[in-house]
Parts: structure tokens; C-alpha cells; sequence
């Protein structure tokens, strides 16, 4: 038995550039101004590791009273600017070939509850579906814990698990659990980027993905 | 002489994610929805070209008027989303640099004054500094026009000018005006999609530019 793994934000629902417009806002209004591509190729991090990496970057610490505003005003401006959640090109409709032909899958992502639950109930996922969130693990990617923790529930070895991510940290943490990784241009990666972090296939978006499932021996 | 011909938006100012997200919400609100990343790799085109690849994409036509309205809401919101205007990391000092020591540069964008006004502003860019906008041509890049018109401009040989830019449009259209090019990771591509398109190196941005131009062979 194989099973997916999928990311969330930018894998099947089309959130990285609020995120990261989000995110240089509420930097720059706490006077961390960072430029917009710094911030890209860290989108998919945890925010945690993400306030951090952005602090060393601009050579300075961060307290984590400050760290917490950050994400509550990340948080505050993601919503304002995008009100409403967009599933990218296919996914719906993946998911619901998946449900329909029996292939086990879960979803493991950086993000939280209650903040996800709009981009999970636009994409159809039902209550029985194996999430993992970044409350569930004690450290988020690109260590592989999230992965490791949705392959447990989903009950099938580490060997038949496909992990399905835009982001080179979803690769890297495929790789340290030993995972088989697919590369979706979705997030706003170059193909060299994602292949180069370990994906073995890269697909646009989810509308490719499932037209080639074929390619990944995932069907019996 | 040599030259450097420097593109405007993510080669020298901060914009790139302003604009993808102006756009994506532009878009948005005129029942023409796309994804972020498709809008990300078409930023660098001309506004008209832009509309009308996004409307070949989504498979309907766009009328001149509908053009218009999309452009004027764009900028609309881009203004909203970011009032201010911040240099890349070593965009000012580049630039002084180059007037200190006397090398001749000039700037090819695909912008329109006066929205580009308060980009040259915070550039410190001076009165007798060549601008050719998108105005100043019929046919914006992925043509040569641009960069064809500014060494005009300049006085120089095709064969002297080396273009500088963040997307593979700026590439294209140099290796169209037989000129040589530099790519930039400011604007978020990654560096083998600058690479393909024609850039012979790729820096991360204005300041490691400045730092590398000995291995241009553009300094005396």
C-alpha cells in the first residue's frame, strides 16, 4: 500500500504570495524590513523558524514575545488580504479521485488550526483524514517530524510514502525521513530549485499531478 | 566604453511581490482569477502584453477597455499595497558608485512614469540619467526595444552594454538586442531559470553585483 503525503499552502491551495506580501508587511511594520525573495524562499518553514531565520538574517535577535506579535500580525494581515482561500488548478478534484479510488493519503503542513480549516473545507477534505499540523510535532520542517508523524497515522512504511510539496523545505524533510518527493511549481519555484532539493518529478500545480499519477506507479 | 543597461522593478526597487499581488487581486476582482505563480513568471512583461498572455491563459479574449480598467486597478492597488518604495541592498550605492567613477549606465523599464518617479527618486537617480519607459518604445520585453533605445541613448555599441535584470524577460530581450546580460535573484526567480535564459552570471542582488563587478570586466 503507497500513500501521499501532501503539503497544504501552495501545494493545494494558492496562498504563498499573500503569505509572503503578509509577512514583509508585518516585518517591515517592526522595523525588519526584508526583501520580498528572502522571504519566498522561506515561506513553508514553520513561522518559529522562520521569525528566526529572518532575525539572523538582518543580524539581530528576536525575543519571543516579539516573535509571537510577529505571527499574530502576519496572521491579521494574511486574512485582510486574502479573505478567501483559492484551491490551485486540480486539486479539488485530485482529492476527490484519491477518496474515490481508495489511494491513502494525508496532510502535513507548517500551518495550524484554526487558521488551516478554510483551506482544508474548500478542498473537500473529510473529518477521517490523517492532518498534521504544526501543533502536533514538536519541530516543524524541514526537519522531517511532520512527515514521519502523518506516515505513523496513516499505518504504511516509510518506503511507500510519497510526499507532494512547493517548497525546497517539504524536499529537504522528505529526504530525512526517507521519503520519495514529487516538486510542484505552485509556491513559485524555479524546476532546477526543486529538483535539485530532491524531487524526483516536478508537475505544475495539482491539475499535472493527477494527469500523471501513472509516473509515479501510484495506481495499481 | 562599456555600459550597463539596469531594468527597474526587483533589479533595483523592492516591487516584484507588490505587483504579483496588485495583479492577483486586480485580477480577482475581474472574474479573471490566476494563480500566483503563473503571475509572478509573466511580471517584467509590458502591462498590455501581461493582460493579454493572462487572458490567452485563462482562454478568453480582453478587450481595449477591459485592459485599461485592469491596468488602472493594478495600479490602484499596488500603490495601496506598497506606498513606500525601498531600494534593493545595495541599489544606492551601486548607483553612486557608478556616477562617482564615472561609468555610463542607463535604465530600460517596462514601467510608465510617473509610477516609476518615486523609484528613481529613492535611487537617487540623477536629471541627465538615461530612462527609456515603456512610453518611449512601441514594443515593451520581452522585445529588444528597451535595451536597444537606451544604448541608442547611450552612445555605445550593442556589443558594449551588458543588461541587468531580475526575470527571464529582461534576459530574452538582451539576447534579442545582442546584448550580454546579468541576472539578479531579487525578483525571485531562481538562478538556473536566469541561467537558461541567457544570464552568463547570476547574482543576489544590486549589492553582491557591486561587490563582483571586476568579474564583468567592466572597471577600468
Amino acid at each position: 500500500m503507497r500513500a501521499l503525503i501532501f503539503d497544504l499552502d501552495g501545494t493545494l491551495v494558492d496562498t504563498v504570495y499573500a503569505h509572503i506580501f503578509a509577512w514583509q508587511k508585518a516585518l517591515a511594520e517592526a522595523g525588519m524590513a526584508l526583501e520580498g525573495w528572502r522571504i519566498h524562499r522561506k515561506i513553508g518553514m514553520s513561522g518559529g523558524l522562520f521569525t528566526r531565520a529572518v532575525a539572523r538574517e538582518l543580524g539581530r535577535e528576536i525575543k519571543a514575545e516579539e516573535e509571537e506579535s510577529l505571527q499574530h500580525r502576519h496572521g491579521e494581515l494574511f486574512r485582510e488580504l486574502l479573505p478567501e482561500r483559492r484551491p490551485l488548478p486540480g486539486a479539488v478534484e485530485l482529492i476527490q479521485f484519491l477518496y474515490a479510488n481508495n489511494v491513502l493519503f494525508g496532510i502535513a503542513t507548517s500551518g495550524r488550526r484554526p487558521e488551516i480549516n478554510a483551506s482544508l473545507d474548500v478542498l473537500g477534505i473529510k473529518e477521517e483524514t490523517v492532518i498534521v499540523e504544526r501543533g502536533s510535532v514538536a519541530r516543524a520542517k524541514p526537519e522531517p517530524d511532520l512527515f514521519l508523524a502523518c506516515q505513523e497515522r496513516l499505518r504504511v512504511s516509510v518506503n511507500d510514502c510519497y510526499v507532494v510539496g512547493d517548497a525546497v523545505w517539504d524536499l529537504l524533510a522528505a529526504r530525512r525521513a526517507g521519503m520519495l518527493s514529487v516538486g510542484l511549481l505552485s509556491g513559485g519555484y524555479g524546476e532546477d530549485e526543486l529538483s535539485q532539493a530532491g524531487a524526483f518529478r516536478v508537475y505544475r500545480d495539482p491539475a499535472e499531478l493527477h494527469r500523471s499519477l501513472d509516473e509515479l506507479g501510484l495506481l495499481p
